[in-house]
């Protein structure tokens, strides 16, 4: 066992403070891992605030990990010290179930383990990457490859896989029409990824604000979704919809954008009910979808395909100290586009 | 022009009452058709009393139509006199577009034309099948093959292709576990079509009433959804939902029985807004879709292959008087499982 520092909230709706927590002696199948950076993802908020649930306080969140390694068990096989390497939304899984064997981890029949907030195979609480270290099981080690900086990069252990993965699975690419719902962390990551793949990308938000840096970003289209003559001038044109929105929407607005057979997957995850109407879906063949972050070896192909497109997350830079006022941004959308946690300012 | 006899309603919500109805001249494309027998679709109720929107009164419903070519226009050629041809749920379309070129006119983006309460390109309201005659343009007449009963044929027109598209655009075949919700009109035929395509059939029915008529027909198990071990049981088990139910349904619970990937489909049309929990979709990647009839290419498959598996619909055959009568036992629900209206009995 090792105590190391960390960032900590000690009960529901308190602020994050500095205290310490245990990491396990490395297993032979497990890397240490000396975290450098930790992304702040607006899922540790609702996680801080129970808003998804009952937690299992103090709580330790952050699931947007780079570091570099600081020792391997002896039976690791794929990573020596030194590494530079990540860590994302889950640490562990069943590994028997059919998802598990397909590398969708992600959609584990028993459940995936939580990077933080999560309850390990062994029965130990998991804490995150708002520390000094983690220690975490080979296979759900990433490796970040030597073009992205580790700062930067820490964003697309979350932001990036989950707009990854959907692309990748709705077969966006050359000819796509895509439309990015929304741009913050996970629309601005959405936008530079479809565009990477070849689509034609359109990003609809509430107003103009961001359109500078969705242009700069890879858009070919920036529209309002409070202007009525967004949703004549799209109705029927777009193959595909990744909305990042975590509020509430008029799904049959959306819907009415699609053509014949697209999809509109969302991504966040508001908790009210969705409503839409049959016909919307019914019309013109549309799908209505969800998407859970990616697995473990769609995620290193999303970090090899960034490190290929030169795509990072757009960041600011934090210290340890400044945790809770960036959650206070977070909630006011003011951060463009992740708050990355320096943890070499932890002490 | 041609007068003919047939089944109006004069206004919303009048009984159907005999009458008559012009015809046109038949075009060098068109193709005459001496009805023989024509189905009684849930729609044509809801046409009738104006649940979808106003109606251009009066009313002539019917879109299950099997009959005999009576005449052709001098440009026809897959057709000939005598012929045993059927026509379904629309009878023009741009033929132009991308869906229209694709084989998938019930997808138009100028829309179908409906084969009643529509509005052809020429101007004329259309009257369907409750009528002696009907002239159609030679692209949207279907052929009955020998092998099928004219009468027992006509609800493939509608409830046979509406369940048949969705099966086939999502690749319902052996392997496939799929459900089938509501053991009417339509899911008779969607249990009937699934068992043929290969697939392990689970119908999901209110209760067990029809448990025998389901087994007969294909089903390999019949679960009562008021009944909760339904849902414990079949839990992340199912590749596929047919939900053909025109009632709202707790689509939460049903979308908790889909695998990885599962979509369930709408072709019931409920009016009122439906509810889902983002989170439905999220957990598993799964998909909620709607789907609408079918094209003319992909009807004559389903022809084809309801004559190869000798699959038709089940029927009470009914005279011309007694329409009102089943119209009544339609809301009911007291049908197994389709009226089809005896066009001779039409005086």
């Amino acid at each position: 066992m090792a105590t190391v520092r960390a960032l900590a909230i000690p009960a529901r709706g308190a602020a994050v403070e500095s205290s310490t927590v245990e990491r396990r002696a490395p297993r032979p199948d497990d890397v240490v891992v000396d975290i450098r950076f930790a992304g702040i993802c607006h899922s540790d908020i609702h996680q801080a605030n129970e808003d998804w649930g009952p937690v299992n306080f103090p709580l330790v969140p952050g699931h947007e990990i780079t570091g570099v390694v600081a020792a391997v068990g002896e039976a690791v096989t794929r990573f020596a010290v030194g590494d530079r390497v990540g860590v994302g939304c889950f640490v562990n899984s069943c590994g028997a179930c059919e998802p598990c064997l397909a590398g969708q981890e992600q959609y584990c029949v028993a459940h995936p383990v939580a990077t933080y907030n999560g309850t390990d195979h062994d029965g130990a609480p998991t804490y995150g990457g708002y520390s000094q270290q983690i220690v975490v099981r080979e296979s759900f080690v990433l490796r970040i490859p030597d073009a992205l900086p580790l700062d930067a990069a820490a964003p697309l252990l979350c932001a990036g896989i989950t707009t990854y993965s959907p692309l990748r699975h709705w077969k966006v690419g050359p000819g796509s029409k895509v439309a990015v719902v929304g741009l913050g962390g996970l629309g601005h990551m959405g936008v530079q990824l479809a565009h990477a793949l070849g689509a034609e990308v359109t990003v609809l938000s509430q107003s103009l604000a961001k359109e500078k840096d969705g242009l700069r970003l890879g858009a070919d289209r920036y529209r309002a979704t409070s202007d009525p003559a967004t949703f004549a001038e799209l109705r029927g044109s777009l193959d595909f919809i990744l909305n990042t929105v975590s509020a509430s929407l008029d799904l049959d607005a959306y819907l009415s954008l699609l053509r014949l057979d697209g999809t509109m997957c969302n991504v966040g995850g508001p908790g009210d009910p969705q409503h839409h109407f049959a016909y919307s879906l019914i019309q013109t063949r549309r799908n209505l979808a969800g998407s859970n972050v990616g697995g473990i070896r769609e995620t290193q192909e999303m970090l090899d395909f960034c490190a290929e497109h030169a795509i990072v997350a757009e960041i600011e830079l934090i210290a340890a100290g400044d945790v809770n006022t960036a959650y206070e941004r977070v909630l006011a959308s003011d951060v463009r586009y992740r708050f990355v946690i320096d943890i070499a300012t932890l002490v």
